[in-house]
């Protein structure tokens, strides 16, 4: 289990969200956290690709590759609607736009995960499809009061008052929180088996 | 949203799971915890079925019909693998066992839920399909030494250790943590619209 594989390596996450953090907590992670600054520009490009990469950035950007054994785990997610990426919304009206998209229909999340010391990093992702539930313009409203999808990518958060506007999904919950849980321990686990980490 | 139809009523909760007390929370909904000692006895009878009347069971148990203002909430889960009930495990062999029977395999969770007051309940249910790892006998008897799966239906918990080994999920992921939100959401909205509660 990822305590166990783990408890040898000091492990640092790369990551300043409290759901992320509240995952490790759950599965027992011990950890330390060092949040680089680096920007994540959204382009053209696979958003699976994008992902991965992203989580890379942030995990080399906190290494300190002289320390041995210290494992960096790094995680980016990405949401999907059709080919359009929602990010975080910069504005009330835009959240208001990005629910009014969501609304009656499925999309997708990805999340990018990287795993590393000394310099060598492995990158994986998971993706997951999230069914939305019709929402009412009341309802869209008053959940932008409530002020939880401002700061998370396409203006919703499964693990809070959001989960009642989703009729369900298909694929690892953990991945549509931020943190694809069943990934990175069978990424883990393998790393491990072949000595790798 | 719930906590805005909520607010006008006291809310018990019928179970003294922590887990739907934590999701409660999470939706910011105030609540009073009642909890009856009625038994739940595993029959032969549709599952589904099986679970609303425990829910509905539970929710009349507690409930204090003079108190208009008072809405009751119970639910009841159960794990199901192929045609068999898999409750709590009631020994570590028990536990091994229905481990060793989900591994690799699909099984489905169904909550029922019940929601009334003045003597009168509405019950309704959810379902949702969990697929496991392939575990070993390694993994299985360090997840038992855990302690986690003993007191859960089905030897397990997804949102504990027992998150590692879920590749995925098809429906609602609150449904298998014991408490299907969105079915919560859309029945309270109905029943608040037709003025039956």
């Amino acid at each position: 289990m990822l305590h166990n594989i783990l408890e040898a390596f000091s492990v640092v996450l790369a990551s300043a969200s409290p759901r992320r953090q509240e995952l490790l907590q759950m599965l027992q992670i011990a950890y330390d956290i060092r949040i680089s600054e680096i920007a994540e520009p959204i382009t053209d490009d696979d958003p699976a690709i994008q992902a991965m990469n992203h989580a890379r950035n942030k995990a080399i950007a906190v290494a300190q590759p002289s320390n041995k054994s210290e494992l960096v785990v790094a995680a980016d997610t990405i949401v999907v609607l059709g080919k359009r990426i929602l990010g975080k919304p910069n504005s009330i009206s835009q959240a208001q736009e990005y629910l009014q998209a969501l609304s009656g229909k499925e999309h997708t999340v990805i999340t990018g995960l990287a795993i590393g010391n000394q310099g060598c990093y492995y990158s994986d992702y998971e993706c997951s499809l999230v069914q939305f539930a019709d929402l009412s313009t009341d309802e869209i409203i008053s959940y932008i009061e409530s002020k939880e999808p401002m700061d998370k990518a396409g203006a919703y958060g499964i693990q809070g008052l959001g989960s009642q506007f989703i009729r369900g999904i298909q694929g690892c919950y953990f991945n549509v929180m931020g943190f694809p849980i069943h990934k990175f321990y069978t990424m883990l686990s393998r790393l491990h088996k072949e000595g790798k980490i």
